[in-house]
């Protein structure tokens, strides 16, 4: 079996970490392996298959002779590297938001639109976590009734933000709990406790960059553009899962049992729906896990078509590392490496 | 000025402590003052205006000689009690679920109904917290552009549920951040560093009381049954303050700047919408205000006419306690009792 050489940028990271342990739980066909970090971070130590590897610097250099290269490492370092190490002949999937919306990046979900991988030009986009795990969910729902407008609510992971924030939302919970000074350094207000309806930046007319995000995002990897979008993203105090209320229109009636049975054989979803016994998709109970997970599917008496539904997944995971690591799958089953 | 005997079922619970705060903060006349309990918290102490009372059990008898008498004991307590204390001839304002949808009770939220308190029959019921702020912030946008539909996801707080779950938040996080094992009582799953789609009973739909609640108590307190809602609740990890995801479709358009415009002059209600300096509705900024805070006003671009709104309450004091003193307060300016 053909081996790859294999390079993580952002390796230290909460994302780069889970990057690692997906490799090794899937037995990705790794030949050598380099794990590669902004100067700050270079000369660390990570650990995969129980061997420590020392993380180097990413610089052009570092990425010649590598097959794939997994960025996650922040939109400024994938917009500065990553076409350094397209032209050295990698293929990046780049976990950033710096060329999800570019034409010649394909954005891939692989149990949605796996074929597009094929149209890259040395970069994959990987799209944002609460996208994907959204469209993962959505996709069997949109392919038999076909949706025509998504409201929704993110419930979202500090573990979303980075290793600090985690580290955050611990210490200040911790202080509150015990009457002392809270420390505000991540996020603009504390979050132990506490829910900000703030994710990333805002735009002029008051939206914040998630939230377009997962407007634009899902007509890209739907490949729909009827399709209307709109999100309030808010930040809560939970360390992994991602949480999201989602209400669709959709063309066609679609009864609760039908969402159902198209969940229940959807790939990559599990169906959590038995809430008579409390049984319901929670963020505390997918940390580690790859699936999105469904539940709390009802019909929308406010509408003639209309459906809510529940979906929660590990943000490291299906959100970022997993698809990541799919991705890379993907170029080997098409022999794109 | 004249003075009013006035009586708390359930004083010793979260809601009845924040009734006697509220009280005592609006300089309520208040002639005698009767705390009572289910016999379980009978003979413990509360504090009024600096005295302690001694709490008596809630009996039919007791009442004799109340001019009012706040409810809030749960819906068991009322439906057995309520009739009693109003056949006494002392007006209740009830705050459980017992009364809401009997067309003989009127629903009240005195920026929106003041009105309805002089059709009571001996009760007036206090809505569902998370009902209420999102109805006053509704109001003026109703009212300027009549709302079709409405779409709403919550995160709310664990002291609607009361006091125990508050601790059991308070236990369950120091418990995770040592490492030690947790203990689930209050809710059927962890609720620290974790969020619960769940509030109340599922119906045979799928749909929680809660949820429920936010459909049909909308419709009655804002007088209009064309209004479409539906809604998916979520228990959050705050102590105090519900946060609601609220998007509406209205038959006029309102623009960002007329929301701002007619937000900023209803009545009960505070806009804080200035994202780019980090200013929008908190949970952790709201416990002990009276208010409903509006922000993150948004043009829904899915639909011609569209709004996003985030609305933020204290949900023990404009979500129940405030809310019931104000009915209070109707009931003495209109001569009621």
């Amino acid at each position: 079996m053909k081996k790859y050489n294999f390079g993580i940028v952002g390796a230290t990271g909460a994302v780069g970490q889970q990057v690692l342990k997906v490799l090794e739980e899937r037995n990705f066909p790794v030949a050598g392996l380099k794990p590669m970090a902004s100067d700050r971070s270079a000369g660390k130590e990570v650990t995969f298959k129980g061997k420590p590897y020392k993380v180097i610097e990413a610089t052009p250099e570092a990425f010649d002779g590598l097959d794939m290269v997994i960025f996650s490492a922040g939109t400024e370092v994938s917009r500065r590297l990553a076409p350094e190490c397209a032209k050295r002949g990698a293929v990046v999937i780049d976990n950033s938001n710096a060329f999800r919306m570019n034409e010649n990046v394909p954005l891939v979900v692989p149990e949605v639109n796996p074929e597009e991988v094929k149209k890259h030009n040395g970069i994959i986009a990987n799209p944002n976590c609460s996208t994907i795990q959204m469209v993962v969910a959505l996709k069997p729902l949109h392919d038999y009734a076909k949706i025509k407008r998504i409201v929704v609510s993110t419930y979202q992971a500090v573990s979303g933000t980075g290793l600090a924030a985690m580290e955050e939302l611990k210490i200040q919970s911790k202080a509150l709990l015990t009457g002392d000074e809270i420390k505000i350094e991540v996020y603009p207000h504390q979050i132990a406790f506490n829910v900000l309806p703030h994710i990333d930046v805002f735009d002029d007319m008051g939206y914040t960059k998630e939230e377009m995000k997962m407007v634009n995002e899902t007509k890209k990897i739907l490949n729909d553009y009827t399709i209307k979008v709109t999100a309030t993203t808010v930040r809560v105090p939970v360390l992994i899962g991602h949480s999201e209320s989602v209400n669709i229109e959709t063309e066609k009636k679609i009864t609760r049992s039908k969402a159902h049975e198209l969940l229940s054989k959807a790939p990559g979803v599990i169906l959590q729906d038995d809430p008579y016994n409390n049984v319901y998709p929670l963020p505390a109970n997918v940390a580690g896990r790859n699936e999105v997970f469904v539940g709390r599917v009802r019909e929308d008496y406010s509408i003639e078509n209309g459906l809510n539904l529940w979906v929660v997944a590990d943000n490291l995971r299906k959100g970022a590392a997993f698809n990541a690591v799919q991705i890379a799958e993907l170029l080997i089953k098409y022999k794109i490496v």
